[in-house]
């Protein structure tokens, strides 16, 4: 980053550098409020935290600006700030203000509701998700007016802060619903993901999907002792084995009916850019995998591909018969086994759940009843399409904000990203410049400033690009 | 059962018809002291018991009686009356004086210390497990001195009532070592099994051995979101459910390696006999089988040869993950599976675990880490011959005591009778005259006395008919 901050080609930059002071002493006060939308006895800060995002808006100007706190939902904050172009897109930009829990407490080097800020790192709970990339988005839209002069954003601009991401978005499709014109957009800015890696920037372009269930297994009524019926009678244990078994293939890919029929695989391009993305193994097994001593998975595919574009089927739990110290010599009369599939574009949730029906009742042998316990409605995936002017645009905002070469990436884990675009009825594109070492969900977490404030110049840029890219 | 008592054909029957007051009160006496062994609280009350029983047989003329007191093992019984025949074999008589806990209490319709009797029913803990079996020896004895008007028994009878059976006989290879004089004999008659069925008298022939192990897979030190590393790391839970999967093959035989090398199948008698005996499969499920649906099991065989003949390889219990509410979505570092072993002639749980660390370490994917836990050496299987002469002998016994046509049967759990095979180098028949549904280890256990001294009957006839069959 050797860009002179006063270049006249980096109008937004230089904006952005103008404004950061107040930006970070912005944000430490909104990390300071404990908005964990988990625990009930800090909603009242969910609600603070609400509040005080709706003052920064009208304090930066925002004409319209309103806290959704009607329930069941946690509160939400929406803002809108029309372009003075009548013809110029809608942009909606989605992110969230509730954060996760703090514990275990004691492994916080500084304490979580501070901002204490070193060298170049911001910590604190919520720094990086998700409040610091919508104070980030706020500081945007100051530097685009700032560096166009102008009193009004190029586009207009819409917010769409909830507060129950963290708790799984519960609530989102009734406010998306009782909401629909206040939301109503051209396009949804998605701000709830990181990057690739500080030395290797990326766009984002999809989310898989997830999907939850629970399989029980029960043979007779209670345990049998092994020496009495041990060998004539089915074992639930063993048979829900069998089921896990039955899962995979040789080359680990998934057998339910039907499961990669729908699968969307990724362009060439962003193959070509995962295979270009700094990859060590061992490094990433143990920042990512949990000391995982080797990374495995469907032939065919990398690892970045396996977690980011390819489905999965996972047992969480798995749990039957005894399971105390020492051995009991029974049977048991039941068993069970936690399972999630994480989705990929275009896999329907209630299409796979069927299948798992499906597998589930072809599966249990004689003498087994089977109970399949669906937990929700699952989570779609949702990829955005790289060809689309909305995702070149924030390419071409972040490769000259960036000042390296800004490649395409995904990541494994799910997010609203699919039910914005359902209901809603519009492309969407992720914006996002976080990390993912930024320690979101654990202890000490903490934001990277200057790619924070590298991500204020992409958006900055994004909003004054926009019209053009999309006429 | 309609022979007169007084028929001279049947000497035996009407001595324990004269003596079987005398034999009621005394087990009522001898099950009011609650011999618990598995509970430290009441190893008094198993010394107790062992001296209760010590003493009767000294009121019964036994001139050798001692209670081996000596540690760790809890007291044990010893007792021998010689033959006036100095050419006599000796017999060695097994069993047990310690009982099972109690609990659930509640669900006792009578006390379990107080010998309830029912119509032909009594009630208590041990009344069937093994105390009313040892009565039944005391009875028999003194039945077959008064038969035979003898003032010694027509072969050398030595007792040996241990006291740690229902916790696994932990001291047993100890105590035969030391007292192996003392214990010299000919042939061992075991007592602790049941027959058939009151309706198919048997004589057992055989219990299965038994081994147990537990395996452990570790992926990673911790677990790991499934959304960040799923679909490209090794899930243990799976991989110990594809372990578990392939340890039998789709007719149910087990596929450790060598697993059937030794395995002796039971004669043609044998089948033809269990193949005789009255069979309800849905009787049997819902006595033996905790209400299982269906039997099922190794291909081939019937219910009865897969629960008394067949090895098996079971799941006593699986672990792994999250198992608690809900749904976690997350990849487990570890997972966990309790197996145990059924065994049978002449399968040796040192080789059977040989195959099983060798099975594990072929199926132990890559990047999991494998454990073996051994749980202690394991029991070895016993048959007896049915070609023997003692064996014969018992047959005969037991079919002229029970007027019935008797076959042989054996039983799907686990004894010592392998290791009292082995250490004292001379054949064991099986001798036991109570029921499968006594629920023995259970509430309401019981023994049913009419068919206790037909076994008393066949025992005293036994040792009329063992010197001669022997010689």
């Amino acid at each position: 980053m050797t860009a002179d901050p006063a270049n006249p080609e980096h109008p937004e930059r230089a904006a952005v550098a103008a404004l950061a002071d107040d930006f970070l002493t912005r944000l430490r006060e909104w990390i300071a409020i404990p908005s964990i939308g988990a625990d009930p006895a800090h909603h009242g800060d969910v609600a603070g935290s609400a509040h005080w995002l709706a003052d920064a808006l009208r304090a930066d100007g925002w004409p319209e600006v309103a806290v959704w706190d009607e329930g069941p939902a946690l509160p939400a904050v929406h803002a809108c700030w029309p372009s003075a172009d009548p013809a110029a897109p809608t942009v909606l930009v989605y992110a969230h203000h509730d954060v996760q829990p703090v514990d275990p407490l004691e492994q916080w080097e500084h304490p979580p509701f501070e901002g204490v800020v070193v060298g170049e790192e911001l910590f604190g709970r919520g720094a990086s998700d998700d409040k610091g990339q919508v104070a980030m988005h706020l500081l945007a839209v100051q530097a685009h007016l700032r560096a166009t002069g102008a009193t009004a954003p190029a586009v207009t601009l819409k917010l769409f802060v909830e507060g129950e991401e963290e708790s799984g978005s519960p609530h989102l499709g009734e406010l998306l619903d009782r909401h629909a014109d206040d939301l109503a957009c051209d396009l949804v800015v998605f701000t709830d993901t990181p990057m690739y890696s500080r030395d290797a920037p990326t766009v984002n372009t999809g989310q898989r999907g997830v999907l939850g269930a629970e399989v029980f297994f029960t043979g007779g009524t209670s345990d049998v002792h092994s020496g009495r019926a041990g060998g004539g009678v089915p074992n639930p244990a063993t048979a829900i084995a069998r089921l896990v078994a039955a899962l995979h293939d040789a080359d680990g890919r998934v057998l339910l009916p039907g499961f990669y029929a729908d699968v969307v695989e990724p362009t060439p391009l962003e193959r070509a850019d995962y295979a270009a993305l700094p990859f060590d193994e061992a490094e990433w097994l143990s920042a990512n995998a949990g000391g995982a001593r080797a990374g495995t998975g469907e032939a065919g595919w990398s690892t970045l591909e396996r977690v980011w574009v390819r489905p999965t089927a996972e047992v969480n739990g798995i749990q039957g018969g005894y399971t105390g110290p020492g051995l009991k010599t029974i049977v048991p009369a039941s068993a069970s086994v936690k399972l999630s599939f994480r989705l990929v574009p275009d896999q329907q949730p209630a299409k796979v759940m069927a299948a798992l029906r499906e597998f589930v009742a072809a599966n249990t042998p004689e003498g087994v009843e089977a109970e399949v316990v669906v937990r929700g409605d699952g989570v779609p995936a949702y990829a955005a399409d790289v060809t689309h002017p909305a995702t070149l645009a924030v390419h071409e905002a972040m490769s000259a904000s960036f000042d390296q070469p800004v490649r395409y990436s995904r990541t494994g884990g799910s997010g609203p990203a699919g039910v914005l675009h359902d209901r809603l009825g519009v492309p969407v594109v992720y914006f996002g410049a976080t990390l993912p070492d930024d320690r979101i969900h654990a202890p000490n977490e903490r934001v990277v400033l200057p790619v924070l404030l590298r991500g204020a110049e992409a958006a900055a840029r994004l909003w004054r690009l926009l019209p053009e890219r999309l006429s």
